[in-house]
């Protein structure tokens, strides 16, 4: 038998390790209804059409080959005026890199800038992601607590306390994922200073920047002054593509990056590129209608109104109010009534119980996401009631 | 200044690294005769018709959220299909994943198996990314001489002088990047034995495994008896789409791999997922007419046939007769001289002198590539031509 490597034996992923069990009691028949995946095309969400039509126009038109490392520049271009326009920030094309997915610019960061030991604040909860490819790179996820009365807003002074001198940056999310919470300017000012305090760089992952319900979403790097920003960015949610794996990285500096950024930009070109027909069709989602955008969000905020208010309603379960992105993250308030374990196994008595699969919170954050659970708000709101009714009748029979 | 990572400061990709010095000079408005990469879809080669017409169907069918991390099972289900019929040899489905080209199967497998210091035996010269995404984990690549007389067929006794009680696994790359080798029955059969012997898996990189040009290609696993062989194949270069970015990754063993597979499967579902309407449209590729392999494979053989005797012509210049892939890696033999400090040197030399960009040999193998280049034998028999008539004229007035 040949051993698996140490640094890959923790690696777990709750998000798709749940699917595994539900996955058996579909095989025996059962029907599960699936709250756990933030794949809005699994539900009643469809790709706008011209990007179709764009990603045909690209294979037609022979963009089956190899694209440049970096992204190709049209690309790049459009996403530059973006910028430009939504948040009003200038970037250079050459501060750009298309990758496959926000993963994989989050990986090829990681591998660029962290040493064995280093340590990187990330949010807690979070998504899992985060603190996966840390510890791979032989550092330390050191999670801040973000308050749940306060809709998740970040403890900046959380984030104060979890500084030291391995700090290598400071990871938020915003709107965040697991939570749904959309952070106040005010929340993202104070960390700008707390990192040009310690001059530590932010890493802003802002891939539901523009799915919001009921306030405007801010731009780490517009706030950002002096403070150098690594922004991730891509399509997958906002335009509907999250099978196209499309994301990207922006740098936004004085020169204090520019180390980090050289690296990135060579395990760039290491890895070849990110994939060549997507890119051109995600050229016609910057420059096409953008219609779709208030649609899926006047939607969502009916789903999202509905869920915070049946959730609360469940005996046992509460939940602040999201303001961004699509998840909520009930707490299960009776945790210390040992009916369960821990949240997994929470999760896993419901799924068996009531065919209702949502991811354990403890998979987001050992310290600051356990005793929860995320489900998504993407369903329709005749499938989020029929969910949240197994959910209201599994705690009545479980907590009685 | 914030720094990089030790780990990423040795991080360079030879061959997308020389395309710097060349746009530079296309941006002065020089032509540049580009036989550095890859990519046949830049010259006259292109992706089969019923190909993007899939890819198109999949756009609208609705096939853009995420994909199962492991693949669609209708591609997973067509590839053990083609192994079957190709190769004999039997897969599950479950020992089968679905990946961002070759990259990234090798970086999930290199994750999942590799622990700091541990060696493994990479042919000498290789496709760059072995050396790299191994030291990457902290192990150490370890070249072993590929013969060049013998058409760079590897050396098996070399392969056997490598090993120590540090060694994970035999790399081959069949047929071979950069050299254009194809590796002889015999050959494989003696590098099982040794595997065999040492309890080692081969590790078997068979993404040009349909581009023959004389001779049959035999799959590691066909031969491998008791023998644990991990294969990579993909869809980049036989079905002409690179740009499309998927590979896939095959586990073939008696459960001696049940742990690194495991392990693959578990980081593989951290990274969700491959390109999902790509991967539908390759479901196509192994359905649909395969034709354009012999089309591509007629050109090919003229265009190495016309290379290798060109080649020889040119004073200075000797090379191996490539039968397989698309790559010739020709002897620079005139290094002794001091004409140039060293192979990248060469290559630098005649891009700026005469404009045809090749990659540097040393860039495949400090030791077994230098004083090499290596050229795609991709363009038509006129840009070759051109390309030859440079490179003779450069070789003149150099060692005159």
């Amino acid at each position: 038998m040949i051993e698996a490597s140490k640094r890959a034996q923790g690696v777990s992923y709750a998000i798709r390790d749940v699917v595994v069990p539900a996955k058996k009691l579909e095989e025996k028949g059962k029907k599960v209804l699936h709250l756990n995946i933030g794949d809005p095309n699994k539900y009643d969400f469809d790709t706008p059409e011209h990007m179709k039509q764009a990603l045909y126009q690209a294979a037609k038109e022979g963009f089956n080959g190899y694209a440049p490392s970096e992204g190709y520049k049209g690309l790049r271009q459009e996403i530059v005026k973006r910028e430009k326009k939504r948040n009003n920030v200038d970037y250079s094309i050459d501060d750009i890199c298309i990758t496959s997915g926000v993963t994989e610019s989050l990986q090829i960061l990681l591998n660029a800038c962290l040493n064995n030991s280093d340590e990187l604040l990330i949010p807690g909860p979070t998504y899992p992601q985060y603190t996966l490819i840390t510890k791979f790179n032989g550092a330390k996820p050191v999670p801040y607590r973000c308050i749940e009365d306060q809709g998740w807003q970040p403890d900046v002074e959380d984030i104060r306390k979890g500084i030291t001198n391995k700090t290598k940056g400071i990871v938020i999310i915003n709107p965040n994922n697991p939570t749904g919470a959309l952070y106040s300017k005010n929340v993202i000012k104070d960390i700008i200073d707390l990192a040009g305090e310690y001059n530590l760089p932010i890493i802003s992952d802002e891939i539901y920047d523009d799915m919001v319900f009921d306030e405007k979403q801010y731009a780490t790097a517009t706030l950002a002054k002096d403070v150098p920003v690594i922004t991730f960015n891509g399509f997958s949610k906002v335009y509907l593509v999250p099978g196209w794996r499309l994301g990207y990285i922006m740098f936004h500096h004085n020169g204090e990056l520019d180390n980090v950024e050289d690296a990135f930009m060579r395990i760039a070109r290491s890895r070849l590129c990110a994939n060549s027909v997507c890119q051109k069709a995600c050229i016609a989602a910057l420059t096409g209608p953008q219609d779709h955008i208030k649609k899926v969000n006047d939607k969502l905020r009916k789903r999202r109104d509905f869920s915070y208010k049946r959730l609360n309603e469940i005996p046992g379960i509460s939940t602040a109010k999201p303001e961004g992105a699509f998840y909520i993250f009930p707490k299960i308030e009776t945790m210390d009534k040992k009916i369960w374990k821990d949240d997994k196994d929470f999760v896993l008595d419901l799924l068996k119980e009531k065919q209702v699969l949502v991811v354990h919170g403890s998979g987001f954050c050992e310290t600051y996401g356990k005793d929860h659970f995320r489900a998504v708000i993407l369903p329709t709101i005749e499938t989020l009631d029929e969910a949240f009714n197994k959910i209201e009748e599994f705690m009545k029979e479980k907590i009685k």
